[in-house]
């Protein structure tokens, strides 16, 4: 795909992103907000990175959805974040990474400059089994993404010898978006959906979706102190650093970044509900059609940037 | 103080509180809802053990109050607790910790039968030395507490050769209390008492007051993500494990304790706040008055326990 270049008439956004590709913002793409709590860490761990977070709100959830949709979509938002210069994408949702992540990363080596994706689930299995004494691993996920066996199988593929329990969550996700995850009813769910990682006496427990860190605190509490907890965002940022400095890609400014936000739905909700994600300053947020995604024009789209 | 016995005609609570020293509760007070960042983390580290928190909201802020008014103060939260049938006291107040620490144990001692007081400051002090590679240390507390000195004379005590640089953070406290946390003006006033502690090249820094672990990882971003935080929470959990077990005194269930709350002022506004701050259901809120602290009567007393 190529990129547009620096249009000289526009008026100049805060830091000329087209210059230089270490100075390029790095993309990250959820089906709605529950990417911010991997995008919160990505911003504690890279405080010096510019990033771009588009979230699907129009198209959410994806987690009933076809494969072959999932996929479409993962490409449109995937291009819509190289057509902002990202300079490389990391995919922040357990259903998008399950169903696109190989499709999307072949897409991206043969059409662009060799861009790199990174997802969720197989950074969180990787530290789950280096966490891991008992050889016992817990997994709290939605009930998709356990019938999925993306966890079973990423932790298998690094430790056959290691014993995986999933557990499905029906509703979780949906009762924490909501903001109701302090009520009894969450707590009878999450009592509930820890008393069998409990019994199988797990010490290692990955949260599988990237809602659950907004409840990780009452997780602790039930699962017990010396059960770690591996979420996305944590695992995922120390790969992003990584992929960054192999390709001598890190921002070398010295200053914080600057990070915004689109979204294809409604972007006053998204900012009703995201800052309770991000637990950051959210600023404003930029919406952009489903129609309109991949083809948008540089002049039409407004940088609207949050200074952190 | 004589600890009432158990009312047998009164309508039996949960648990027999008065049977068995193990099985009673660990009382905690501060002048407000900060300390319910501490409580939040003895949560976690001490599943199984019941709390029963003391929120001197009617009296907040202790801030700019004479020491020897937090002493008188410090006093009657303690007895009160004791009456409820504390087995153990934690301070969770920068102020009142400073202020009434000494005095309070010196009165523990005497009146009581040896029920331990265990108070902030000094375990941020333990495990921030600990923890610095450097020798450089920061601070961040309200002004009242860096002028106090108290945890610059808490790390040098335990090690001379560091140096300590407290910068004070006026009304910071106040803005997370009224729910501000995330708007520009926090993030002005943060980044501005960050300048110095980044300059000074500090790997560890304190946050001394409990209001600031809510804005932890905005502080973590701007600090960098090499430095490494210290809340009072964290560390004091820990030494409230070790007074108990020590003591032989950690609660023998397999059971998840339970959590009830107390104030002085307006339970509602307690309870709407204290959510934020506790980061876990809070459940109903008892209002003990000013006038009342330490004077109660078991009967006229009910138990309200939100079953955690």
């Amino acid at each position: 795909m190529p990129v547009p270049p620096h249009s000289a008439g526009q008026s100049p956004g805060p830091r000329p992103l087209a210059v230089e590709p270490r100075r390029r913002p790095i993309g990250v793409f959820d089906s709605g907000v529950g990417g911010l709590t991997v995008l919160h860490e990505l911003l504690v761990v890279l405080p010096g990175e510019d990033f771009i977070y588009l979230g699907d709100t129009a198209r959410f959830p994806y987690g009933e959805r076809d494969p072959a949709e999932l996929e479409r979509f993962a490409v449109e938002l995937a291009e819509e974040l190289l057509r902002r210069r990202a300079k490389l994408l990391v995919v922040a949702c357990n259903a998008a990474t399950a169903a696109a992540l190989p499709a999307l990363r072949r897409r991206m080596q043969e059409t662009t400059l060799g861009v790199d994706v990174v997802g969720v689930v197989r950074p969180e299995a990787l530290r789950a089994v280096a966490a891991t004494r008992t050889g016992r691993i817990g997994v709290l996920a939605t009930p998709t993404t356990v019938a999925s066996g993306a966890y079973d199988e990423a932790v298998l593929a690094i430790d056959a010898h290691v014993t995986v329990n999933s557990i499905p969550c029906p509703g979780l996700a949906a009762i924490i978006q909501d903001g109701r995850e302090f009520d009894d009813d969450t707590v009878a769910l999450v009592r509930e959906v820890c008393a069998p990682l409990r019994e199988a006496e797990v010490d290692v427990v990955i949260l599988g979706c990237t809602h659950y860190p907004l409840i990780g605190k009452m997780l602790q509490r039930m699962l017990g102190p010396d059960v770690t907890l591996v979420s996305s965002g944590a695992a995922l940022a120390r790969q992003v650093e990584h992929a960054l400095s192999t390709r001598g890609l890190r921002n070398p400014s010295s200053q914080e970044g600057e990070y915004s936000f689109v979204c294809t739905g409604d972007a006053e909700a998204f900012s009703a509900v995201g800052t309770r994600f991000l637990q950051m300053p959210l600023g404003p947020v930029e919406c952009v059609t489903v129609e309109q995604l991949g083809f948008g024009d540089d002049e039409s789209a407004p940088r609207l940037r949050a200074r952190s």
